[in-house]
């Protein structure tokens, strides 16, 4: 067991506008398009959790790709989420709530389906990530580069509070803290575990997506296990549900899932695409960071000087 | 012609839990289902841009209802807007961009239709309202509450200010302020008006709605002329058109416009439904706007402590 302490934090201050920074005119899809291959970071299949859905009514298919959280974030509701996948248990479930501007949420409709042996019961204390001793990394990680362990960098690199908590990026994750405990926000297309009133009773089963203006009343009230990084169309274009809070009032509406698996266990004979995303501690990062905040590019009369978290969605593209 | 001077700020600060405030554990939604009638304000038809779509794949109808906004704000498109409508203008226009967590736009796909005389061309100073005169009410407006025009209320009531701007809400709208401007907000179903480079060459006729994390970097970048208060489903769930920023590539995926008309031009069997909002300055949005900062009901174990202004979506029903 080792101990991991790799933490960084992009600071996101309005600067004034310098002559030599009036010239950087590039807008933030472009500083992406421009960043070196050395600044992107590979995502692993074995932290893909690949979900196939009916195909639409052209027939095409629908496959949505999630990237589950490194630990230390919900690491016991993420070793649910794989007991789940290898015992194919999402198979034949559905998408049975979709609430415009808020989530799209899928699990077994009849809440009856028995679950696999050996899920925990995760306490609520794992919506954060406490700072203040280290945290060991899973036995399974490889780089230690994906694990979050003390709160030294954080600290001596305060971040611009918004109106919910300080926060900034670790390892491609947008992230709140209070300074002594850190947790994932709640932002467009994070993924998260449905749990009824009392606050350990998420198993990973139900899962639900934002599709709407970021909910961060949600954060710390609930877990979030990773990200839709490709198809979340196939979730945010659904039709509506018309019952009370989105969930779909006939079993016709529902969207059936065909299988949802992790990426390197599944049986393919099209191996699925390599996914990485745009180290959050990169030059390229800080500069894309600063543009979204800062729109200096032509169609911009008056940059914001600053922006919210939410607001920086991390670059996720397929690996060449 | 009169000066209107009505402003309104609602102050979002995070106050410690008492033992009494612990007993008001009611739900954001529960708080609105039971504020009195009067807190609610009745919108105006001739506020109302009522849109058509053609019926949906079942043939069921689909329109989409606008509230514009009041002036000061924006004023010269607006005018713009009811001209377009009573020109009948948008009829056999379409909706041609869907762009996944940002905006659905509309308008004429081919750019070549001839825009009806008079239109104004709005400069970019119509962007903010300034606060340091008065602004005059329009002489067909019947509620001088619904006109903003001196920043004395404003200035003694301070709000906390989140990455963007200092923020609060008068007469039904989210608006920043930087003190000296007052602007209308890119929350989750604003309407706003596309334009090309230039700053002052968006007429009104190209319209785009928010459906994703507010995009709060456009404020002060583009007009924002109202919201949609009934029916955005039928905008948010489109398919996401696959062309650059979600442009359609082909005419048939275009969704067709029957029409948009103010609802007080209407000329139907079966009059609109009735709109109101809950009032801005009221107690139950007092109250709502605190819940929404510091969930309190069953579900929460953490309440947030602050909440942005997107995240405290005003109120809007039918009225009875």
């Amino acid at each position: 067991m080792k101990h991991c302490t790799a933490i960084a934090a992009i600071v996101l201050i309005a600067a004034p506008l310098g002559a030599e920074e009036k010239q950087a005119v590039l807008a933030p899809g472009e500083i992406v398009a421009a960043a070196p291959k050395a600044d992107w970071a590979a995502i692993a299949a074995s932290d893909l959790l690949v979900m196939e859905l009916a195909a639409d009514a052209k027939s095409k298919p629908r496959r949505v790709v999630i990237q589950l959280m490194p630990a230390p974030f919900s690491a016991g509701w993420i070793r649910n989420i794989r007991k789940l996948a290898a015992a194919q248990w999402w198979d034949g479930t559905s998408v049975n709530r979709v609430q415009d501007n808020y989530v799209v949420q899928w699990g077994d409709a009849s809440e009856k389906k028995a679950l696999p042996s050996g899920l925990e019961v995760v306490p609520e204390s794992s919506y954060v990530a406490n700072l203040a001793s280290p945290v060991p990394c899973p036995v399974d990680v490889t780089d230690p580069g994906m694990c979050v362990g003390t709160s030294e960098y954080l600290l001596s690199n305060p971040i611009e509070p918004d109106r919910y908590a300080a926060s900034g990026f670790t390892n491609g994750w947008p992230l709140g803290t209070n300074g002594s405990d850190m947790w994932p926000v709640h932002c467009y297309g994070m993924v998260g575990v449905g749990r009824d009133m009392p606050p350990n009773t998420g198993t990973g089963a139900e899962l639900y997506t934002v599709i709407g203006h970021a909910p961060r009343h949600l954060d710390r009230n609930i877990a979030l296990v990773g990200r839709v990084i490709e198809g979340i169309e196939h979730l945010s274009s659904l039709p509506r549900g018309t019952g009370a809070l989105g969930f779909y009032e006939t079993a016709d509406e529902r969207v059936p899932i065909r299988s949802m698996r992790i990426a390197s266990e599944m049986e393919t004979d099209k191996p699925l695409p390599k996914f990485e995303y745009l180290s959050t501690e990169s030059a390229s990062f800080a500069a894309y960071a600063d543009a979204r905040a800062n729109r200096r590019d032509a169609f911009f009369i008056r940059p914001a000087g600053g922006a919210d978290i939410c607001n920086i969605p991390v670059p996720v593209r397929r690996a060449e």
